[in-house]
């Protein structure tokens, strides 16, 4: 974890690992950062994905059932069992804010996200259904960020990754979103300015998911 | 009027001229057609729609404000109205049926759909209102087909309409629906069946609207 | 299965059971449906939900993750599989219906339905993920309908479900649709007339999903 | 104009009036803040609506059809207006920021808010498609906030308001959200930190848009 330790240095920050899908981990790792923070958490990135068919190319259509439940354990489920560990431990701060990154192949077809797409789905109704009674009990808002395709390990080995990125370029109006303003938007997500925003999935993308088609695409099809 | 006459003439039915903007001719419609039929109606389609600023090349950016109003009041207003006439006619059987047609453009961006946008994105808004009304009080549904583009005298006068076609049937699975196949839908919403389908606004599209992108469209980026 | 046998005789068919969460079972159910019926099979319903947690009564916020890994296997993944298994024995007909029953906590919170609204979500994403890949290939669509809560023996598990169902009552412009009304709009997608209609999901619902609040629910507020 | 004129001294700022239906007038605006502020602009806030239906108490179902389009002028081709002129006076910094306030009554309905309903649908409209031009060609976002029922004089001529604002309080997990809340939300679609975000309709109302119903309202149907 080279690249990590650097990190950690440079941001004067400590680095807990844990295992997503072990609830036992996640209660160590927010039992360590209300020590290390010295309290209560004002907030909470969930950003974890990964598709094992996708790694080992089964098709969406003939996917290992194995590797379709390791995926949603691992990319969705990770998300309920953090919330999970959050609430019980009462570990948030009263407008405290929880984030989850997504993408829009949750609402629509994108044939190689694969089953991705279907674990999103899954990812984005937790925030909804957790976040209602985090809301409503802690007063936390839960909300989750659909991102711009954004060039990333897991996303490059997404087939035709290239021409996808630029497709998507050329449909949004302010073209995509990079990972560098994703960072900037969730801020504003964590923010005392956004208390009463929450179970909102939130596009970040240059205006992408409400084009039905843009003038650049459609210069391919004339 | 020949054509209208020629279809009169194959179906065994009587056209009754109405400027769909006049309740007055509205309710000489409503009324005769009452009369015609011997009783109330089961089912209505709406399905009218012009822009002038279209017509007369106008960008959307610029358009002339007069021209704005009058496709409003041509394309959505005239639902309204007609709705209007058919409740305080009481003119509809209970669990009857109302429909219009209107376009997706209601929801995403296609650049050259104009100001029709926006005036079915009013359309369907009236859908709902009004049949929120038309249910409780009526027992009758109100609901929008949100069709494929078709080729017809109003689509034609869009610029680069063949190729927006083109993509469209690429982007759809079964690619695009045919006014035909649009008329067969209509039947299911005017039937029986369907009679507690209300305030919706209907996707008859070969998928598109769900679609991020397909496989025919990325090959084109590749 | 004394009221399957009942059923079975009324309208001249054959029961074969089968596991959902079984490729095995599936496989030979779909094999020995081609030799009865004599060929490929025009359409298809996938009407199955179970939720572990809310039988054993574990609230959303403290689930058994076994027991969300079962009813996820159960009522999502089963599709998944059943369209894998129509799909590589290419069983459906050209221009055949796949239709599965859902719930609008797939978009909305409803407290109590717990772990079933992500079951949905997940199950919706699959319709459209597979239903591309269906269309595209075999001229087959896939939808799901999003009905209003109807008493089931699954949702009579579900606690405060008769203040819920007056509830849904009072919201709905026509009321509840009822299981056989639901049999009927089902009716519809199978028939030759909602052939382009793919990747949707059709609400229902007497016009529940569009309404942000009734008369009737207004009342119990003044 | 009293307390405006307080307003003004209290913030070092100076008032222009403009009749929002008028181009010239919008002109004015524009380049007297161009001269006032030094140069070209950052954002701008759309907050204006008005239904003179309401006002005079006619009900959606019977309207007076020229009060429902000086409704819809002003609520809603006001916002166009206000973008074409800033489009072609080339007035927004690159990177600026244009927002409108809507309500959800676009979407949903909510009896009383009668022909309101319809204006914001088309209001919302005009953000997304004229949102992509502006986005193409001078790089700056425009989206819209849907905002909690808010107690506005506007809000107040709405039948049966406080038993509304009550419903609205106990099915949103975070309460509604205040006008000074909405205040500081806008304050980030003006910020750096959200340049990517465009053509989104964003609710900020303490989660009520994604409920179907919330332990508390549920209270009263039991």
């Amino acid at each position: 974890m080279g690249n990590l330790d650097d990190l950690a240095k440079k941001t004067g920050s400590q680095i807990i690992p844990a295992d997503a899908t072990s609830v036992e981990d996640l209660e160590n790792l927010v039992e360590k950062s209300m020590e290390i923070l010295g309290g209560k958490i004002d907030f909470v990135l969930h950003s974890i994905g990964m598709s094992v068919n996708v790694r080992k190319k089964n098709p969406y259509t003939d996917p290992n059932y194995d590797y379709t439940k390791k995926g949603w354990d691992v990319s969705a489920v990770s998300f309920h069992k953090l919330l999970n560990v959050l609430y019980h431990k009462n570990a948030m701060k009263e407008w405290g804010s929880i984030v989850a990154l997504t993408y829009m192949a949750a609402q629509r077809v994108f044939p190689d996200y694969n089953d991705m797409a279907d674990n999103k789905a899954y990812l984005e109704s937790i925030a909804r259904s957790f976040g209602y009674f985090f809301g409503r009990d802690h007063k936390v808002r839960v909300n989750t960020i659909s991102q711009s395709p954004t060039a990333t390990t897991a996303g490059n080995g997404v087939k035709g990754f290239d021409g996808f990125i630029n497709y998507s370029e050329k449909m949004s109006p302010l073209g995509n979103a990079s990972a560098l303003e994703c960072a900037d938007y969730t801020i504003t997500l964590f923010s005392d300015l956004t208390k009463k925003v929450t179970l909102q999935n939130l596009f970040h993308d240059g205006g992408f998911s409400n084009m039905g088609v843009s003038t650049a695409v459609m210069e391919k099809f004339e």
